[in-house]
C-alpha cells in the first residue's frame, strides 16, 4: 500500500534536469553503474537537491578524525532506529565496502550494542543515538565522556552533524517512498 | 551545567569569516538589529552554514501553497516536540509577526491540538508531527487525508521538508548549546 | 474542533454563584483586572472549587523554603510536560512577575534542562518531573540527592505536592477546555 | 530500600492533631476497625488533609449517575496504571465490597480491557484512562463516544474529576511511601 | 467484547485428548480440585502443550538456587508488566502459597519496587524485568550486579529463562482469551 | 563489552552431550555444513533444549495455512523489533531461501510496513507485531480483521504462537550473548 507514495514525486527525465544536477547523476552512474534513488528523489526539487548534497558532501567526503567507515556506521545505526529502508540498505552497502567487512552493517542495523566494534566506536554510536533520539538531554557530561575516547570537539561535531543530517534524510526518504536500489543489497558482501 | 556547551563552538570573529558568510551576517543584523545565534553557531563550519541556509531559504522564502506564517507554525510545533529552546522562541517570534497574532505561537508551542487554528492548519500540523515523530508510518492514507484539505502534492512536500529540516536544526541547536537571543522573546507581542 | 469542549461546562452567572465563590471571583477580578478562567471553570462545581483552591492556597500561598517564583517554576515545568495550555501560559505569567524575569517562563516551558536556573532549582525541577512522570520510581535516593541541595523534608513535600496538585489541575484543564485569558500572554514581559 | 520513605513523614500522635482531623480519624477507625494509612499520611499537613478529603468526598460520596462501585473502578484502573500500591489495594477492597463481587478488583487491576464489566463501564474506564495518561488529546470525539453510552455531561465530569484526583493521590502515595494496611487485602473476598 | 476470544479455541472433551495430556489434566485436577485454564487452552494443540509444559517443568519444578516462591515472584512481576490476567492471578495464588505470605503477590503485582522483599529478591526482579522489557540492553554489567547478590550463573540463567518463558506464556494467554479460574483468587489468602 | 556474555554459558563438548541432543547437532551440521549457535547455546541446558526445539518444530515444520516463508517473515519482523541479532540474521537467511527472494529479509528487518509483500502478508505481520508488542490489547476486532484476509482460526493461532515463541527466543538470545554464525550473512543472497 505504502509503495504508492513512491510514484508521487517523480523526477523529470534526466535530460530535462538542470545541468549541474544532470552532471551529478551521470557522474554517480558512471562510478556506480546505477543511479541511487536518493538522487532521483531529490531531483524533484533542484534547490533542495543542491543543499542536501552540499551538506552531505561537507560531512561525508571531507577529512575528519572519523574514518569514512565510521561515518557510515553513524548513518546505519541512526537510520535503523528510524526504520529507514533506503538509508539502512544503501549506507549498509557503503559501510561494508569502506570497512572491508561483510558483517558489520547487518550487526549495526540490528543492534549496534552487540556489534563487533571498538569501545571508541561504541562511544561514537552512543552519542550519535543520543542526538538521534534525545538531543534535548545533551549536556556537558556527553562531551566529557567522548573526550575520554580521544574525540576532539571537531570529531564530536561531525558525529552530531551526521546524525542530524540523517534525521532529515530518513524523514524525506520515508515521505517520498524512496526505495533502495536492488544493487545495494549484495554490495560488499562477497570478496572481490 | 549544559550552558557550558554553548561556549564550545565559537565562531571566528566576523571579520575573519568568509566573505559570503560575513555578508549574510551583516545583512541580517542590518534588517533585525541583531544577529540571531543560529547564524553564529553555523558560522563555525562555513560549508555547513552555506548548505543549511540554502536549504532553509529553498523552503521558507519561496512561494508555496503554505503561507509564511503556516510554515512557521510547522517549525514551532515540531521544535516544541523536540524541546528546542532556540527554535521555539526564535521562530515563535517570527510566527507572531507573520501571522500578526500575538497569541498563536505560545498556543502552538504548548499544544497545537488546542490552538486557535483552522481545520486545514490542524491537518497540516498533524502531518508535520507525523514526519517529526513517526515518519516510518507514513502511508497513502496520509496523502489522502491531506488532499481532503486542498493541499497539493507540492504543498505536502513543503510540510514534510520543513519538518525534516527542523529535525536537523533542532538537533544541531541542542548539540551546539544554541540559545535564543533575548530580542526574540518580546517580538510580535506588542502592537506597533 | 476541541474548542467546543470549552463551552460544555459553563459556570452559572456570577450573581447566581454561592456567596463565598462569588466573593473570591470578585476579589481576583479586583486585583487582576480580569477573572482567570480557572475560577470560572471550577465554579461549575462549587464543592470542588472550594477544595481545589483550598489545596492550591495551602501550597502556593504559605511560607515555604521554596520561593513563590520557585513554586511557579514547578507548575510551568510539569504543566508543559502535560501540554496544558492554561497552566503554562497563566502560571508562566505569574512566574515572570514573581521572578522579575521576562525570559524564565518560556525557557522552562520549552526545556527546563536548558533554562538559566541555579543547580538547586535544577534539582528541584528534576524531582518535580519525577513526581509528574514516574512517581512509582521514587526511592530514598531521590531524597538523598535533594538533601545535597539543602532542601528540608518539608521543602521536598512542597515540591511533590505542587507537582501532584497540577497533575490534577492539568487534567481538569484539558477536560474542561480551559483556555488561558489573553491578558496572561503579555504579563511580566515588559518592564513597568 | 524505598520503604524508608514511609517513615519520613510521620503524623503527630492523634491527640496532638487538630480537632477536626482527629475526629475524622476516630470516625473512620470506629467504622472500619482501623485507620487507613492515607489518613495518617495526609495528617502531616492539616490544610492539605482538609482539602484532599473535601475533594474526595465531593466526588466519591455524593449522588452521581455513576454508582459508588463504578467510581471505585475508576480509582483501581487508573491507580494500577500508576502502579500505586496503596490505592490499588485499598480501593480494590472498597470496590469488592461496593460491587459485591470478589473478583472484579483484581481483574481491573491487571487489565481492565479483559475484566467482566459492561460495555458502558468499559467506555467509562477508557475515558478515565485517557484522562489519566493522555488528557492533552481529549477532544469532542471523546464526549460523543461517551454520550452513546448514556452518560450525561455531569457523569463525564465525574469520571474525569475522579481520574484527576487520583492522579494527585497516586503521586502523593508514592512520594510519602504510603502502604496499604494489611486489613485491606482480604476485605470483600469472603462472603459474610 | 474481548471475552469472545475465550471461546474461539476450545479444547476437545477430555476423553478425546491424547492419553498423556488427559493424564496430566486428571492429575492436576486430583491435586488442585479443578483444572487450571492454561491446561485446557494449550490442549487445543497437543504438541505445543507438551513442549510448553516440558519447558515449564524444566524451570519451575527443578532444584535451583532460587526458591520456588522466588520463581513465582518472577512470574508475577513480569506478567503484571504484560497485563496478563491469567498469569498474575493464577501465579499470584501459587506465590502466596509457596511464600506462605498472603500479601506478597498483590504487592509485587502492583509495583515490585515497593514490595516487602529482600535486596537480593529486588535484584532478581530488576533483572527479570530487564529481560522482560529491554533484553536488547543486557550487558556484562547486569551479570556483575547480580553476582554481588550471590547469584550463580545458573541462577541467573533461571531468572532469564523464566522471564522468557512467561514472555511466551503471557502472549498466548492474551491471544487465547485465557481467564483465571475463580478458585485462584482466594487461594493462599486465608490461613488454613 | 557485551560480547563477554557470549562466553558465559558454553555448552559441553559435543561428545559429552546427551545422545539425542548430539544427534540433532550432528544432523543439522550434516545438512547445513555448520552448527547454528542457537543449538550450542540451548545445549547448555538439555531439558530446555528439548522443549524449545519441540516447540519450534511444532510450529515451524508442520503443515499450516502459512507457508514456511511466511512463518519466517514473522520471525524476522518480530525479532527485528526486539533487536535480536541472532534471529534477524539467521532467520533472515532462511527467509531468503524459503521465499527464493534475496531482498525480502532486509526489507522486513528494517521496516515491514514498506516491504514488498502482499496485503495478506501485511495483515499477518500487523497481527504478529501486535502479539509481540501489545498482546494485552488483542480483541475480537483483531480476529475479524484477519478473517477478511482468509486466515482460518488455526492460521491465526500459528501467527500468534510463532510471535510468542520468538518473544522467548529473542530474550534468551540476548541473555546468552548468542551470535549469528558468519555463514548466515550470505545465504540466499546469490542465485545458485
Amino acid at each position: 500500500m505504502t509503495q504508492a507514495t513512491a510514484t508521487r514525486f517523480a523526477a523529470p527525465p534526466i535530460d530535462k534536469l538542470p545541468e549541474d544536477i544532470r552532471a551529478r547523476l551521470l557522474a554517480v552512474q558512471e562510478k556506480s553503474g546505477f543511479i541511487p534513488n536518493v538522487f532521483l528523489k531529490f531531483a524533484y526539487r533542484p534547490n533542495e537537491f543542491r543543499a542536501f548534497f552540499a551538506y552531505h558532501d561537507a560531512l561525508m567526503e571531507k577529512d575528519s578524525g572519523l574514518s569514512k567507515a565510521e561515518r557510515e556506521m553513524i548513518v546505519v545505526a541512526t537510520s535503523s532506529f528510524n526504520q529507514c529502508e533506503y538509508c539502512v540498505i544503501a549506507h549498509g552497502a557503503i559501510l561494508r565496502i569502506r570497512a572491508k567487512n561483510p558483517l558489520i552493517a547487518d550487526q549495526i542495523a540490528v543492534n549496534y550494542l552487540k556489534a563487533d566494534i571498538t569501545p571508541r566506536q561504541r562511544a561514537m554510536l552512543d552519542f550519535a543515538m543520543r542526538v538521534c533520539r534525545e538531543a534535548h538531554l545533551i549536556s556537558e557530561d556527553d562531551f566529557t565522556g567522548l573526550a575520554g575516547h580521544k574525540f576532539s570537539d571537531d570529531d564530536i561535531w561531525d558525529i552530531a552533524a551526521i546524525a542530524s543530517l540523517f534525521a532529515l534524510s530518513n524523514r524525506m526518504a520515508h515521505f517520498t517512498g524512496m526505495r533502495a536500489n536492488p544493487e545495494f543489497y549484495l554490495m560488499g558482501r562477497v570478496p572481490k
